[in-house]
Order: structure tokens, then sequence, then C-alpha cells
């Protein structure tokens, strides 16, 4: 007698950019464990469930981790078996996610579960831009990481060198990832896209370079409370720069809540 | 009079892995213009638009994409404002999805889009594999790449890097790929997953080494008809073989798809 779990990628913000597969599971769940990031309107998908605020939203201990672990096991086992325990977790639970700790302490206890995968927001930061991450002749490929102090030198240089580079950051990182690019010879004009709070009705973003990127540019933009990525490299400059482009698509092409900052 | 065009990500195959965003502009669609991948259980979801194939599954030449372009604008000219045009993409539209061409074109003709994030087939195949494609300790990043010819040998050797790297692949490519990675230097013996027509009902995954994949190891396992994506590194180890796994949890750490193969 014990409730299957689902962990479930809420995706990047918006109530409405769940898979509708996550929606009908949140519809029916009568506990919800979610991360401090997931929106209020998301959590409102789950009337009938308690919810139960569990993980920091940056800087999370193991034992913090240790505890949602358990959490989880406990509130499957206190369940019966036709009820629904969802982990709800900001983006994808596959990425960046610590999904394997959470999948590990399940299985330990022999609870089922499956994984519901999510918009993960480096693609819903694209989406809002209008900017693909992969380009023809330009980006042929994308990294996706956060700053760690575990990179040594060789994963930086990978990540110098890659073609789209997506950060997803806590907050006061982006100056100190801007240098280390350059350091490891990423051209100090490539455009750096910070998307702020992506989805939401806060979301908001701005272009610059790496140079004023790691020179500080941005230190009065940031909202230190809100989730951002940081998007490197040359698919996204605008593509009213891009020669190619033609005349009558420049002022559309700008993204209606791009902010200009001299770089 | 032009309809607004909006860019959907249709995620992975499943009719209920795309967004509640896209799911309800679906509905409202009077004209679809999808790709080839899209499951027919996904187009249901509109029921009163005139659907359109375009593209090819693999190998599209420029002119095809040329040709989608036109459709995609004369559709949309062709309506109303109050009424939705829908471009549907398998996966997200922002990722090896050419979307902008598309993104281009409309802006060329003036007309108004929005870009609506989907799953992509990498985020999909971990949750059905149950393996985290960031992993504390072992994958601090991931790439997402296609094999490509205009690949330099600088960009191969990244890749062979890579902590976690998720091919989406074409037919018939996994043996070079395996080789390429084998050949930058990365072990023969990392695991390395293929994961088939991700989240329908034609499900398969399998788990070889490079070697083995290097050695046509899964010829006959391949199924050419169907899409598939390649992960490759030492995150996708089954949780059983890792030394920390308990005992209890091996049983279930295995996909329920997983076939063994000799490597």
């Amino acid at each position: 007698m014990t409730a299957k779990v689902y962990l479930i990628g809420a995706g990047p913000g918006a109530a409405d950019l769940i898979t509708v597969r996550g929606a009908r599971l949140l519809a029916r769940a009568s506990v919800v464990l979610h991360d401090a990031l997931v929106e209020p309107d998301m959590l409102a998908l789950a009337p009938n469930a308690r919810l139960i605020a569990v993980g920091k939203r940056c800087g999370r201990h193991s034992s913090a981790q240790h505890f949602i672990n358990k959490q989880l096991v406990d509130a499957a086992q206190a369940q019966d078996d036709e009820q629904v325990v969802v982990r709800l977790k900001g983006g994808d639970p596959m990425l960046f996610g610590r999904a394997d700790e959470e999948m590990r302490a399940l299985e330990a206890a022999g609870i089922d579960y499956d994984v519901v995968p999510g918009v993960t927001a480096s693609l819903a930061s694209a989406a809002s831009l209008k900017r693909s991450l992969t380009l023809r002749g330009v980006a042929r490929s994308v990294v996706l990481a956060t700053r760690s102090r575990a990179a040594d030198s060789d994963e930086i240089q990978r990540r110098a060198d890659a073609d789209s580079l997506v950060y997803y950051m806590g907050r006061d990182q982006a100056p100190d990832i801007a240098r280390e690019m350059i350091e490891a010879g990423r051209d100090a004009a490539t455009p750096a896209v910070v998307v702020e709070a992506c989805s939401t009705n806060r979301e908001r973003s701005i272009t610059v370079t790496l140079r004023a990127l790691a020179d500080g540019a941005l230190a009065d933009w940031f909202d230190a409370s809100q989730p951002c990525t940081l998007l490197i490299g040359d698919a996204f400059r605008q593509r009213a720069i891009r020669a190619e482009a033609p005349a009558s698509a420049e002022a559309s092409a700008a993204s209606k809540h791009e902010q200009g900052v001299a770089a």
C-alpha cells in the first residue's frame, strides 16, 4: 500500500508550459513536494494536494537533499496505492535537478516511480528571445552548464570553445563566468544574453558582450531574487545585426522586452 | 489581415508530452504545418485544422526549407488575424529545428509570431531511462549535438571529452559516432545508450559500450524508420552497476524496456 511517485518537470515557470501529462498528474495528486522556484500558478494545478515546499533556491546542501529524499519516501508510504505523489521540480528533473539521489532513495525503498520530462530553461529562454540555440554555419552543438567549483581547467576550456553555451545561474555568478570565458580565450565581443524569470510575468532579458558582463555592466540590472539563464555565443546575436538579414526584418527582430545596454 | 503564427515544439512524440500552451493553440489552429516526425495522436489535438505535412525526416535540403518558409508565410497571409497558424516541429523548435530560417521568413513578411518551447528528446530519453543527464561527481555539463560533416577536429575533441553527450541521430550514424569518439580518446568502455522512438508506444532502448557500438553490435537492432538519440557518458551507467547502489535497488533500477547485449 504505497502511492506511485512521479518526478515531474514543471518547466521554466509559466503554468501552461508544463506538459499535458504533468498537468494531469498534478490534478490527481494527493501530495506535491515542490521546489521553491515553482510558481504559485503552477501549484494551483494541484487543487486536491497537500503542498510541501522543499529545497532551497540555491546552494542546496547534501543534508537538505537527504531530508527531501526522506520526505518523498515517507509521503509515498503514507498514501495508498491508488494515490499519486508528485515531486515537482523546476525545469526538467534530469538536468541539474539532483534527481538521481531521489530516484535512488525511491528504488532503495521499493517505491514505484516514473519521470515526466519538462521544458528546460535554456529552451524556454531561446523561445522568448526568438533566437535558435543551433544555427546553420554558426552553432552545431550546445553546452548546458552550471558554474561549479569542481570544473577543472579542461572543462572551462571546453565551455569557452563551445558553439552555444547556456549557463543555469545562481545570483552574482555572471561576471565571474564571463571573466572565466574571456580568460580561456573566448572573444570578448561574443554576445551574452541574460534571461531572468523566463516565461513568468516578471521576465526580462538583456543582450551585452562578454566584456561588458565581465566588467559588471549589469550589476544594477540583476534582480538577485530571480532565477536566470546566461546564453553565450554568436547564435544569440540579434538577427538585425547579421549581414544577411533583410532590412525590413530589423524592427521586428528585436525581442519585445529587450533592453539595450552600452557594451 | 494576417494570422498569427506559432512555432510550437511537439515534444518527443507522445501526445501528452506537448506543453499545455501548445495543446491549447493546436485546438484553436486553422492550419498546422507539421514535420514528418510528429505522431498522428498529436495531430488529433488540432481537430479543426487543415494539416500540411512538410519537411523530410532526415537530410532535408535548403530548397525544401525554402519551400516550407513559403508555405508558412502563404498560410498566415491566407487567414484573417483572429486565426492561428501553427508550425509544429518535433522536439523543441530552437534546437536542431532550423527555426531561424522560418523566423527570418516571417519577419521579412511582417508576420507576427511566437515560439512555444517543447521537451527535447534528450530530456525525454533521460526520463524514460531514469538516468539523470547531470550527476554529482560524474557529469557537470551536457553537450547536445548532431553528427555533421562540418564538425572540425576541435569540435569532435570537445564532444569526446564532454561529461554527458547526447546525439540526435539519423539512421546508420551510431557506429561512426562511436568510432569518432574512441579515436578522439574517449574510453571505449564508456556506456552508450540508444533510445529509439522515445515516449511513443514503439519506444525501445539498449545500453552497450562505445566499443560495441563502433563494432556494429547494434546493426540488427536499429529500426531505420525510427528517430533515435544516443546518450554517451558515465552518467548513463545503470545504477545497479555503480558501487554505492544498495543491493535492494538493483532489480528496480534497470529500465523496464532495457535489453541486454553482450558488449
